[in-house]
């Protein structure tokens, strides 16, 4: 007998992963949670079908959405991550010393729990004194509080509970709630597979950022290997502000500038 | 009803995709070839269960494979392309202008075949006069045969007919079937998830060649995202010796230089 877990990540394209074990399934007030441990990628937290994370190649995504926009920040001290409630991100986030706090706001408090639970590697910032963790609706936070150097949307895809991140008002917001010199940047989907979000999400920054990037990198476990994440401020140049003082497995100064060069056929997509 | 192909990327691991319809199915003296037309990424070629190319996706490996080496290298005029019988890579070393002539060497008659039946945006290549199309040992091909500029190796995964396409000895005759400021360059899978692959094309390359660097690149339909390629010659720099002149949906001045940085979890496999 062969277990195995699989994602649509399209109508017409899945992606299969061989299972040891099935580790956690509930559904949440906010969506369906399941965990498993697989042969090829280590232990799998899928959200409403669809894979977050994995242990083997989570640092590919959560290392390049953060530390792209917090080496863009001259000096980033206040940090706001929205979604991102299996903690991967923050991990990332507190690995700068400049953060002295780092506030994070999932609308689903299960996912934390599981995360703290399965997996342990993700989820040790939590227990950093600079981490707080607000279980909340993330749109209703950042109308409500203010005063952030970088934000970061860490979010599900746009159906169910995300659905209201994708929108202009929630990206005003955002730079609303960022101090003079804030970077927004906004996890954007594949290009390739899911090019229709990522224009969605340039043109309604477009909307209300003065100023914005897009850069790329690849996520084995999400469709269309390219990922792009979109950063947005008043006023900002791209070039790494700091140098990069702790080890990391994707992320380095030479990839930070390469990632800003997208191919032709995502540039396509956003201009 | 529906019909899905299904690719083991690993024993543990399946890419699966939504077909329209299946259009060849054939058993060649060489290996099994595949045809489908999915809905995802068109047209897809799957040579003994493997996919090698797909209409949509295609473009990510052929540029990347062929436009770093032949920019590194100061005036191709003579190009050998082993494996690849499909084209690809054909079409792209023909974009540039300084390429008289291009030998292709793959053993199996019947992919070249396939390609110019079923995926006509692939196989311009073969109707070019520049172009030369052998259908022969490519192992046997570089041993009696020299004088290239360029040599690339568009190979299939270290199994079945292309097992010898990974030794030292065949990439010691393709250094030899160089001219002095020669270059070769071999698809080395992905560090990811075929790291052994990429480490031992890696590994043997070195006990042949004077000075080698591996480059990535996303490829969407390949497992792990990211994919290498190992450049070597007798001695080269990595810039691009001539500008871009003409178009392309992937590769670009900023992705060439980009490409050699390696992250770090790749650098490993290969130090």
């Amino acid at each position: 007998m062969q277990l195995w877990a699989s994602e649509y990540q399209t109508h017409d394209m899945r992606i299969s992963l061989r299972v040891r074990e099935s580790l956690y399934h509930e559904r949440s007030e906010y969506q369906d949670i399941l965990v498993v441990d697989s042969y090829t990628y280590g232990r799998v937290l899928f959200l409403d079908g669809t894979i977050q994370t994995t242990e083997k190649d989570e640092f590919f995504y959560h290392e390049q959405l953060t530390h792209v926009p917090l080496f863009v920040h001259p000096g980033p001290k206040r940090v706001l991550i929205i979604g991102g409630g299996d903690g991967g991100v923050l991990r990332e986030v507190l690995k700068h010393p400049e953060v002295a706090e780092a506030v994070l706001v999932d609308i689903d408090a299960k996912v934390t729990e599981v995360s703290k639970r399965f997996f342990p590697t993700l989820s040790t910032g939590f227990s950093d004194h600079r981490a707080r963790v607000i279980h909340q609706d993330g749109i209703r936070y950042v109308k409500e509080n203010g005063d952030f150097d970088v934000i970061l949307v860490d979010s599900t895809d746009p159906v169910g509970p995300a659905t209201g991140l994708y929108t202009a008002d929630f990206y005003g917001s955002c730079l609303k709630a960022l101090r003079g010199d804030g970077l927004l940047c906004v996890q954007s989907e594949s290009p390739l597979v899911m090019g229709d979000v990522l224009r969605g999400v340039v043109t309604n920054m477009r909307q209300v950022a003065p100023q914005l990037a897009v850069y790329g990198g690849p996520v084995p476990t999400y469709p269309g290997a390219l990922w792009c994440y979109t950063l947005a401020g008043r006023s900002f140049s791209r070039d790494m502000k700091r140098p990069l003082s702790f080890d990391t497995r994707y992320y380095t100064a030479g990839i930070h500038q390469g990632a800003f060069e997208l191919p032709p056929y995502a540039r396509e997509i956003i201009e």
